[in-house]
């Protein structure tokens, strides 16, 4: 069976049930707004030999990881990440160092961000490593940025370079396990202050983390907004060691994907460069339809993802 | 290594972290107030081999459960549960039929106590099936039931009669899948309106729900309390067809345990009684220090909790 078989059932039958004051399945959280505040929720599982193989990723990496993946979901929502909660199931053969090296790896990224660890599970699992990660994130509701309010006209742009962790990946597979683009693929550093700044800007439209690929991902803000996009192969950043296939069609970089009013998008890339010390990058325009991709204004095919995990 | 001690340096580590408003691990839900409102939040893994196996559990009683499992958390809050993920991992071989008869079963739940399902994930899994699911309840700040506010003298109480999980299990490991006693140990009843109402009245101080079982259960009250108790071996009710020893020491029956000021024990006991038409059953009383079991009076050793997972 197909996962996204699975999520059609699941779809199915939520229809059934209240919504309760959430916003659900749609974006890189779900939402409760609460007077002027916004609690938005997310969860992400991390399976062993599926998401990660253990001699190729240190737990520590892999604590760090099971983190920023779901911290970088509450940043592209707009607001800041405040408390987590961790389910992991661990087998028998498992050396104690392991599990405490993973522990030091996750606390030294919440720390880092000052993010709660409030609750979750240890349980022993007959085979394999098997991670649940849920985070929580908290802010001003006027913050919350979403995949669907992105409008006709609006530019495209993302926080970095694209690529790396495509381009690491690669390394990894052939062995070049301490190449330092494997270690960007191992431990992605999420857009958690960069998040926050753009949630302030009311003149940033949609917003998301790019996790499976900008081809890919971009794909939803058009869905979930009901419009299209003009998007220059040419103007994409590359991250250095990436080819510009990474950066278009590789997974996992958790920079993120926004839109912005088009008349405020000059002042908004000052800003944020003059704020962060590094620039914002226009990829592109949202227009009312079509999908479509250029290269130096000639009409290319559109990129196919890469399939990402091992 | 052990379960307790990932849970130690977890504690360890976590100590570093911020908590950010939330009241974090030691009781069942983590705890946000939100001026004269709560939120409380719970995760819990199932695994395949560990919690369940495929065969004597039927998709549809497995997603009834890891729903259960997590309502009763917030039950035990005594507030109402409002919102769950749910993250799935499933292994290839897994036919289509076995994904579609466990949403049912989950959401036939969560229609039942009107129970939104907010997000989550669906991965591949290489062996078995994992499972973990975020629940979240919401109610006047006021309703909150914690472990910890156990006072000298309170009257211990329990919710229904006990038992019925553990002996359910024994005979499912016999091979009797169809008694109905292994009906409740695979599809346990979470005492959602129960734990409401119990929510609402101030007599009730401590409340938690009984997962590992009693004899194990309350000694967490008592320790979150620094408080003991003097319990009667003989007024514990026992479940129809358990034994008195699966009543104390029996895990899963998803009842609650709570305390209650003694003098207004007997009125919450009438109008519990008025309310759910069964009857609330005083099982003893909180103290100063010593946890102590009795039967009929005479001291008895303290009872050793089944290990109840297979």
């Amino acid at each position: 069976m197909q996962e996204f078989e699975f999520i059609r059932h699941i779809h199915r039958h939520c229809e059934e049930l209240p919504a309760n004051g959430f916003e659900g399945i749609g974006d890189d959280c779900a939402v409760l707004e609460l007077g002027d505040e916004a609690l938005v929720f997310t969860a992400d599982a991390l399976m062993e030999g599926v998401h990660f193989l253990r001699h190729t990723t240190s737990p520590r990496e892999l604590g760090h990881k099971a983190l920023a993946v779901n911290l970088s979901d509450v940043a592209a929502m707009g607001v800041r990440p405040v408390a987590v909660m961790l389910s992991i199931s661990l087998p028998r053969d498992l050396d104690e160092g392991w599990a405490e090296a993973f522990i030091k790896g996750f606390t030294a990224l919440a720390k880092q961000h000052q993010v709660a660890l409030i609750g979750g599970d240890t349980t022993r699992s007959e085979q394999g490593i098997a991670l649940s990660v849920t985070a929580i994130g908290r802010g001003p509701r006027t913050s919350l940025k979403r995949r669907r309010e992105a409008h006709v006209g609006d530019t495209l742009l993302v926080t970095a370079p694209l690529g790396a962790s495509a381009a690491g990946l690669r390394e990894l597979l052939q062995g070049h396990l301490n190449h330092p683009l494997a270690a960007q693929h191992r431990t992605p550093q999420p857009e958690i202050e960069v998040g926050m700044w753009l949630g302030l800007r009311p003149e940033v439209h949609a917003m998301m983390d790019l996790s499976d690929g900008l081809a890919s991902d971009i794909c939803h803000i058009a869905e979930e907004s009901h419009v299209g996009f003009d998007l220059d192969l040419a103007t994409i950043p590359v991250a250095e060691g990436a080819t510009r296939e990474d950066a278009i069609c590789g997974g996992e970089d958790y920079k993120l994907l926004l839109t912005a009013n088009s008349d405020s998008a000059a002042q908004l890339c000052r800003d944020f460069e003059a704020r962060f010390a590094r620039p914002l990058y226009p990829i592109g325009h949202i227009s009312s339809h079509e999908m479509r991709w250029h290269e130096k204004g000639v009409a290319v095919a559109t990129p196919t993802p890469y399939f990402h995990h091992f």
